[in-house]
């Protein structure tokens, strides 16, 4: 492989006018477009935020660049980019009640009733439990709820943001009651007598959600500093947000117009209208920079698995006679994919059951027919795809949007959700790749913690912090380091349609680079789960620097 | 006043480097800060769009600009601002039926019966009725209107936006009955039996607007396009917008985005919540090269004369009994100010009849003692005005939004209205100016044409297009010449906070100018009238011209 190698020095021998910054003694790595890794030692970019030549240990310097950074020979590599994440969920989750370090029921209520006392809202709103982390072999209810506080109304959302926990006076305000129905795609969890026990799930929880009073604008912008802080802390320096809101956009338009939008994001509208009430007739130009963008439409197959949402072929190995929930009829599910693609956005769709892929990629089927552009179907998480499915990726160019720590998080529930016969194309990286699948990285965030450097170690382990299980499950599934990276990096980039911009570092490209404490080419797991981030640039500009 | 002259001079000195474009040859006018004329046959402006300098016949031009034009001696003045207008209600009123030039109902009717046939839309929509002008002395009903269009729902506005006229399908498909109630602010106009006849008065429009699919975005940019050309063509290069909504807001930043904004648009959002959900905690900056900025709040303290909505003192003259209506108490009024100005929101309140204005008056005056700083508080309209709170405007340096136009087209309904004994503070720009206040001139396009051509000659005459009434109506009210340009120019830049960047030519300004067919300071007022724009420049760029 010298070909791409030579390309690049050719490009090298032509120090570029336009360069003024100089970033040197770095121990550089970027893949190129081949998935190569290319070293170097200095990065060169120019005024406008672009890359415009890589140096080498042996290349001379540009002797007029407005000025020099000497790195110490610090590791410099590509900016990260979270390629399915919840930005404002996690600005909000960030200033509420947190609860995903709990790992019992009793703690978990001890952390409300502290954080009740300190914190006088009308509502009392979180999330982040587990009832499986909490081995609690059920959900909670909502009497154990009011025993932590009674008077005020609190609603915990789920981990997965599949189901909601409600206490009595919550439940009361939203008038939901053993009369209460439960409604299409939803289910309200009741006990014997069919009284609503204070977990709902799915579609559910609107029921109770629209009683919420919203967040105004002002919280909205500190949810947004928090998550783009947390973000950048972590190097991330590009993110997809799925199921960007009208108010979402807004929220990053001001922060755009103050300057103070550093973090990139590729913005997916939550549903059709959203995406035409904000962007017209078709995907908005680059913005800030090529900061935002609101390129595609966020879509919902089915659920997810913790809340037996996810819809399955099979019926749940642990609940004889469930399957989840299909959200959307075929023709629904086409019809808008449909009205996406006519005005050119892009459309990512939630699919987590191996019914709700397989109904996705019919979809994709039918569509590639009448759209024979370049397209980049997404299907977000894919996580239990019916082996026999697996080659349709390849075939139509559909991206899989799959987040590895999702598979540490799940296994357990998986095996037990779809008993050990039917693994075989659960959270299967590999496979993917094999059949001919675009394959994009991201944590899900808030769902999981936005840190990419846990996915990364994930991604050729298969195993999770602790190193469980030990050589990784189903380890037939693991990627390369290198393919791992990729997906975090160009590959992400390729499923926004942005890999011309940002993913790698090479001329031409955006100059978003992290400082490293570390070599992660060379680091063990779980030194490369430890990765601290020294410093994030972002179009040139230092972003973020680790105090 | 020797001193403006002398100050222009020494910046007339020093040709700037940064010009790049000459503007030769002209007959060049505009006003001063301390609307005193300024004469020039050159202008020179930077590549960023402002003013560098004014330049005199003696003057040496710089050899050095990247281009010049002669304009043959052709006329220039800055652009015209409309202090208050609707622009995406413009932009959708010149897609919809336009009933705005009819004479008679029956003229009417037939203009309705074509459109609906060679309009194949699920609702017919549209406005611009005035059943004085059709000197009917009653308003149009649901029966006559099912005659021109029986099976589809249409809804027609006046021409003041304060009241609608729907068939009997409108009717039938919004449930509104002999049952249906006024709503507060609002009024259904019935026969002796109680039925609904088809005008609804103020807050009851909504009871029928609900149920009218809203515009989509598509529509809303052809909306935008259709408006942005007219004001252009008639020679306007910024407006203020009352009642920004945030659909209309995402419409502006689309082509903001696509670099099809071409004229300055002064937002003021429709109501608090609108404000805060678009710009968050304060204005937002300008944005797209001084295009666009969210700077203010509009409020409404009550309705309009032609449908006795505004709020008097005393009964209306042709209506013993009735005194219009306040559409919110003292309290909410205050309440609504101040939320806005917390956050350092402008506030814009509509008031129209004497006891309204009298109401927005004690407001800013409780409000003045908070906020001591350049608050700029703006009543909208202010035509009908207690001689005795004239005075109470330039105490608090409270900006009249006045409209020349609507005197000439409601003088006649004004007197009936009021009386021949209370027309003494209405329509009283000159009175205005002599008590302090701060005159800002517009159109409300669309409730009239945006035309500021005719509200320049108006505001010197007081007279109509057909020169009546002969010496002009009430003429102690006329300004001079000057004094109503400036109104149209420097008042309604000062008015929006934009005095530092547009309403003049001068150094630091952006060149924002006109090429006119003739000098509107020598033409008779009907020579006025007739202006044609020949060239629109917006930010040193030609954003129209005539074909």
């Amino acid at each position: 492989m010298l070909a791409p190698f030579f390309a690049l020095a050719a490009l090298l021998l032509t120090p570029p006018a336009l360069a003024d910054g100089l970033v040197d003694n770095v121990n550089g790595m970027t893949l190129d477009e081949n998935g190569q890794v290319v070293r170097f030692t200095g990065i060169l970019f120019a005024r406008d935020g672009r890359i415009t030549a890589l140096l080498n240990s042996g290349q001379k310097r540009p002797k007029k660049v407005e000025w020099k950074m000497d790195m110490g020979g610090k590791t410099l590599v590509p900016g990260m980019i979270d390629g399915h994440g919840h930005f404002m969920g996690l600005g909000q989750q960030l200033l509420m009640l947190d609860l995903s370090a709990t790992t019992s029921l009793d703690a978990a209520l001890g952390k409300i009733r502290d954080y009740a006392a300190s914190n006088p809202t009308k509502w009392v709103l979180g999330g982040g439990w587990n009832q499986e982390k909490w081995q609690l072999g059920r959900f909670p209810t909502a009497a154990e709820l009011d025993g932590a506080e009674g008077e005020r109304p609190v609603w915990l959302e789920r981990v997965d943001g599949h189901a909601g926990w409600a206490n009595s006076r919550a439940l009361a305000l939203a008038g939901i009651t053993a009369a209460t129905k439960d409604p299409a795609g939803g289910r309200i969890e009741r006990d014997k007598a069919g009284k609503p026990t204070g977990v709902l799930v799915d579609g559910a929880m609107a029921l109770l959600t629209k009683v919420i009073p919203h967040a105004t604008p002002r919280e909205r912008n500190s949810a947004f500093l928090a998550a783009q802080e947390r973000l950048l802390s972590l190097g991330i320096t590009a993110t997809a947000d799925m199921g960007t809101s009208v108010e979402d956009w807004l929220t990053y338009r001001r922060m755009g117009d103050l300057d103070l939008l550093k973090v990139r994001i590729l913005g997916y509208a939550g549903g059709v209208d959203a995406a035409l009430t904000i962007a017209g007739q078709g995907p908005t130009p680059w913005l800030y920079g090529d900061r935002l963008k609101l390129g595609g439409i966020k879509l919902y197959a089915d659920g997810a698995l913790g809340s037996r949402g996810a819809w399955l072929k099979a019926d749940y190995a642990d609940a004889p006679g469930q399957k989840g929930l299909g959200f959307l009829s075929d023709d629904q599910l086409l019809n808008l994919m449909i009205r996406g693609s006519m005005d050119g956005f892009q459309i990512a769709v939630h699919a987590i059951g191996d019914r709700a892929n397989q109904q996705v990629l019919d979809a994709i089927e039918v569509l590639s027919d009448t759209y024979k552009d370049d397209r980049r179907w997404r299907i977000e998480h894919a996580q239990i795809v019916d082996p026999k499915d697996l080659p349709r990726f390849g075939k139509f160019g559909t991206i899989a949007s799959m987040q590895p720590v999702h598979q540490t998080s799940d296994r357990m529930m998986a095996e037990a959700r779809l008993g050990p016969d039917r693994l075989k194309g659960a959270y299967a990286w590999r496979s993917m790749l094999q059949n001919g699948a675009k394959l994009a990285f991201g944590s899900d965030y808030p769902v999981e913690s936005p840190d990419p450097w846990a996915g990364w170690a994930t991604s050729f382990t298969r195993m999770d912090a602790e190193g469980q299980p030990f050589g990784g499950w189903r380890p037939e599934e693991v990627l390369t380091r290198e393919q791992g990276w990729a997906a975090f990096t160009t590959g992400a980039a390729y499923a926004a349609f942005a890999e011309g911009k940002i993913g790698r570092l090479a001329p031409g490209l955006q100059a978003d680079f992290l400082i490293l404490d570390r070599d992660p080419l060379l680091a063990t797991p779980s030194d490369l789960r430890a990765t601290k981030v020294l410093e994030t640039w972002v179009g040139g500009n230092r972003a973020w620097q680790r105090k």
